[in-house]
């Protein structure tokens, strides 16, 4: 095998050019910005305080194009969504409470208006949403369910006599949990409840709701508490909302997907009330793949700001004397390149996300648009739960320096740690994206249910064989060789992960076909492998958009750097997986240990490359000034 | 094989009297006086409020006999390490604030008094030390010089005109760094040092230093600072000291293990250095064991929380229509009971060093004594690694509400985070466990550098085989059985991580050989095999420590129960590390399955009694007061 040698050093600026791909001219403009605006960095300022801080600096975002790129032209946007969700990623570098709060008032909020309402909607809020002048939530948790929205409680009722139709909470269950811009700023919010009409219920829709006067008094029968302080995110004022009966005009029903006539007759051009509900929320998923890119771009600067402090914090002498810097040691780069590769691997993935999500037609098939649900799901849940892993590594990287706040992995860790519940709980996405496997996208979901899942998989896919495809057999030829480089080879590294999955695939379909006799008990007991199918799905996604990312790499120094990047994440993904290779005759002992060689081999050859690797992440400085970088 | 099957229902209360072990009544007194002080939680407060709080409770804690339990009787203590010791631990039910200043005060600082003082430091300041009119401060970690303290950079030098000692910071590396008490409330400083006397350097030592005086104004030649914000413990007041030639007379020398005359002539019990300066630091291990313990505690409260949580939150419907409470999801119970076992076999390892540590006589030999801390070390990073890993997947179990302070959670994260790095970085300790195991305790360790480890090894160790014992004996006979059981069965487990050690030990011997052509390099290639022989090990000692635990268990019912706890601990770590079972012949690809299927199993079991479980820590209402468990 021909492994090119990595050049002595690689020019960070043609990795940035790599990484910045699609939207780079974009993401240039959005450095150069949040740089010249100099957003302060909150650590020392009270709930309060912070808050004030980021709704000014929110204003300051609102004088720019960006929050329009996700938004019709028409109104002054600017028909841009792949560009939208980079805008949103790019904030991910700087306070994550800004990244949120313009997540909940231009993502979620905005975009509920812009895709579930319709044009008499859009003419009267979508300009308003855009620069500020209407302060929105997007009001879907409950106390009661988070996971499961389509049992939320809340009920609109229509009146037909009225003309209105009449916002309840009806039990503590009900009250809207969670709600960011809720506490403080909203004025309006986008209330998804239970649509009655004529005593019959039509599930979930979307309302908009008035919560809070000009002056920032609650509306008559709204009433709303203050989440009071969180871990982290305390520049975003999530709050609770409790209706007593509001009325609201049957023109607040964001009519896209479902209508009610004056005289209360409903009409939707989906039948299936799961089946519109799920439609709706796949409308969506632009905020799943911001918090995934953003989560993505705060791990880029914990890794950035411990890789850095790794070469210059030296402890323990050497034989000749000199002290050693501490990421010459292995254990400290195990601690942290692994990690960088597959901040690496998950950021071209997200890149190939984010352009199909810009790409797909208005008019793609629903397979295509489960496939980039599941896509979003996966991808989020594996960028959130890497969030959460990298940045602690790094903040014990950094030791006592990296618990003091003015280091800044502290809040770094505090803000993105909830990332791996909202935007929908990481182990609910796994289980969306094997239910979207099992399926083999032919059928499409009723509900999120687990259960759901086994009913469905019992009665629908029973006797469904799985084809095999060619990977097994190349698995197996290049196990048989003896050949130590199989293990740079990428083909090598892509079939095992492929047949992997088709492996544990099928393995799930087996154990769910006895759903039928006791459905709970048949799903529960396959949990772990419902979620592992999940987890090796998205595994292959990653490294294939890796993969194609470094071959499609025009320039030569770094693409023979990426390929050994790559190398890194694929050879520590199989050797964190390793077990399983091996109870499953897909490793054998010896290549197994082979495997984790290789990742030593590996740290040791990245470890000069570390610095640039991070640097090409171009990252504004200001975000970097950690004191503990000073000496 | 006999498996006893549990119980249906377990009394919580007798799994305590098994749990609360050897200082059973101090414990019950702890927690009793823990409910009646109402210690209120500090979510809300800001940083200068939580301190004037924590001082306070501080002062309250003052007026029980817990301060003195770790003093001499002639000064009014109690002369009950191990008292002492578990009553630190318990304080980790609580604000962890508190626990870190009293650990600071009547730990490290009145511990360093005692313990490297004599009877003219004890005179003078351990009454005052324990009634809190004097304050004090342990300030060894400097700027430059966290894990490697034997290289502080502190100068103490003697002037034998003055008798005195001049105590300075010669450059910015050498400011302390991180010291408790020292931002706000501390007047006394147990300052490291190299000792410096006749124009040569003695290596460190420990001097008394004023820092500020009584109305807190900062002596003459101190400067301090404050570190300001931190991720956590916002209620201590960790700060920075410099010294500028600040004259301290001569007696200020601890000098129980080096002391120098008027005339400058040094003397010592010891004549090494570097072994003088471990025996000092091997004296002061009581606070690295009580931050494991604590460490401890706070996982308990947030497995508390969690399961609590996790037994009335209910999402998604069965088929019967029921909502199903989520501890019931498999994924739910592997998120938490695994962790709850391990939680078990470090606590009643951590009750076995505490008494090992009570009862170490002050003549023992230095093997015993080295023993002793190779333990110590090694529960410590084992407990506090469980605690930022158990601590998040707590907080994950409880979705959004794991995020907000009021549900207590957050705090304990973030409390605890730094436990991992610091009294000693977890890295570093299981490095110096590995040592301890590779030179036998035969020798002594000059220093705890990574390279005098390796150089020690391949000076000394060459030659030396390491005798296997009857344990592969064992396994291999238990191994080629079919006998499903086996993995229930006590001696298997027991004799498969005896097995690991010596092999894991061995394979790293071997590497090490090399060593004296390449110290630095040879030792950082194996630096991932040394750090799992720590691992390895202390595995080991805790799943002996949890057998012992059962098997002397005198309640039937709390018996049975146990026995299944520590089935899940043992086949959960089993399952952890398979790979490497795997990969060296000591499970086949079948039983390593059976293994899963066995903690998913044991899962099941123990469902119906986890909240007897998490009940019998018997942690004070009060500190699981968290609104989300009010429904």
């Amino acid at each position: 095998m021909d492994i090119p040698a990595v050049p002595t050093k690689v020019d960070p600026g043609a990795l940035t050019a790599v990484l910045d791909g699609r939207w780079a001219g974009l993401r240039r403009e959005v450095r150069a910005q949040m740089a010249a605006e100099d957003f302060s960095d909150p650590a020392n300022l009270d709930i309060e305080a912070h808050r004030a801080q980021v709704l000014e600096n929110l204003r300051r975002l609102a004088r720019t194009d960006q929050p329009g790129l996700g938004f019709d032209v028409a109104y002054g946007g600017g028909n841009d969504v792949g560009g939208s969700v980079t805008s949103f990623e790019m904030l991910g570098f700087g306070d994550l409470s800004l990244m949120v709060k313009a997540g909940v008032q231009w993502g979620l909020f905005g975009g509920a208006v812009q895709l579930l309402g319709t044009e008499r909607h859009h003419e009267k809020y979508l300009r308003g949403i855009m620069d500020l002048s209407t302060l929105g939530c997007f009001a879907m948790t409950e106390h009661g369910h988070g996971s499961d929205v389509q049992n939320l409680h809340t009920t609109a009722t229509y009146d037909p006599a009225a003309r209105e139709f009449v916002v309840h909470s009806p039990d503590s269950g009900a009250t809207k949990e969670y709600i960011g811009n809720a506490a403080r700023d909203g004025r309006l919010a986008v209330v998804f409840a239970q649509l009655v009409t004529g005593g019959e219920s039509r599930g979930v829709h979307a309302f908009l709701v008035p919560i809070r006067d000009a002056d920032g008094t609650p509306a008559p029968g709204v009433t709303i508490e203050d989440c009071g302080r969180k871990a982290g995110l305390n520049g975003v004022d999530n709050g609770r909302l409790t209706f007593d009966r509001v009325r609201v005009p049957r023109e607040a029903l964001l009519n896209r997907f479902g209508d009610v006539a004056e005289d209360g007759a409903y009409s939707s051009p989906i039948e299936s009330d799961g089946r519109r509900f799920f439609t709706m929320l796949g409308t969506l998923i632009r905020g799943r793949v911001s918090v995934g890119g953003s989560a993505g771009n705060a791990t880029k600067r914990a890794l950035a700001l411990a890789i850095r402090y790794g070469e210059q914090r030296r402890q323990f002498k050497r034989p000749d004397g000199d002290e050693v810097v501490i990421l010459d040691y292995l254990g400290h780069q195990r601690k942290l390149l692994p990690a960088l590769a597959k901040t690496y691997a998950l950021h071209f993935a997200q890149e190939e996300l984010v352009s199909k999500l810009h790409d797909i037609p208005s008019d793609a098939s629903e397979e295509e648009q489960r496939e980039l649900e599941a896509r979003a799901a996966g991808l989020k849940a594996f960028n959130t739960w890497h969030a959460t892993r990298t940045i602690q590594a790094a903040r014990e990287a950094c030791g006592g320096a990296g618990y003091l706040s003015e280091n800044l992995l502290a809040g770094l860790k505090a803000d993105t740690d909830v990332f791996t519940t909202f935007e929908g709980d990481n182990t609910v996405l796994l289980q969306l994206v094997a239910k979207g496997l099992l399926t083999q996208y032919k059928e499409y979901f009723e509900d999120l249910s687990p259960l759901a899942t086994a009913r469905f998989v019992a009665e629908q896919l029973v006797g469904a064989v799985l084809e095999r495809t060619a990977a097994r057999q190349v698995v197996e030829r290049l196990t048989e060789s003896d050949d130590g480089d199989v293990l740079f080879d990428r083909e090598w590294q892509q079939k095992l992960f492929e047949d992997r999955e088709e492996h544990v695939l099928e393995g799930v379909a087996n154990r769910l076909r006895k759903a039928a006799d006791d459905p709970f008990g048949v799903f529960n007991a396959a949990q772990d492998h419902v979620l592992r199918a999940g987890r090796v799905h998205v595994d292959r996604l990653v490294l294939d958009a890796f993969a194609r990312a470094v071959s499609s790499c025009e320039d030569a120094e770094a693409k023979a750097l990426l390929e050994r990047v790559c190398d890194l994440y694929a050879l520590s993904a199989i050797e964190e997986d390793r077990a399983w290779f091996l109870e499953h005759g897909r490793l054998t002992a010896s290549r197994s240990k082979a495997v984790t060689a290789a990742v030593n081999g590996l740290c040791a050859e990245l470890r000069p490359h570390a610095r640039a690797l991070v640097d090409a992440f171009a990252i504004p400085e200001q975000f970097l000034a950690a004191p503990m970088l000073l000496g």
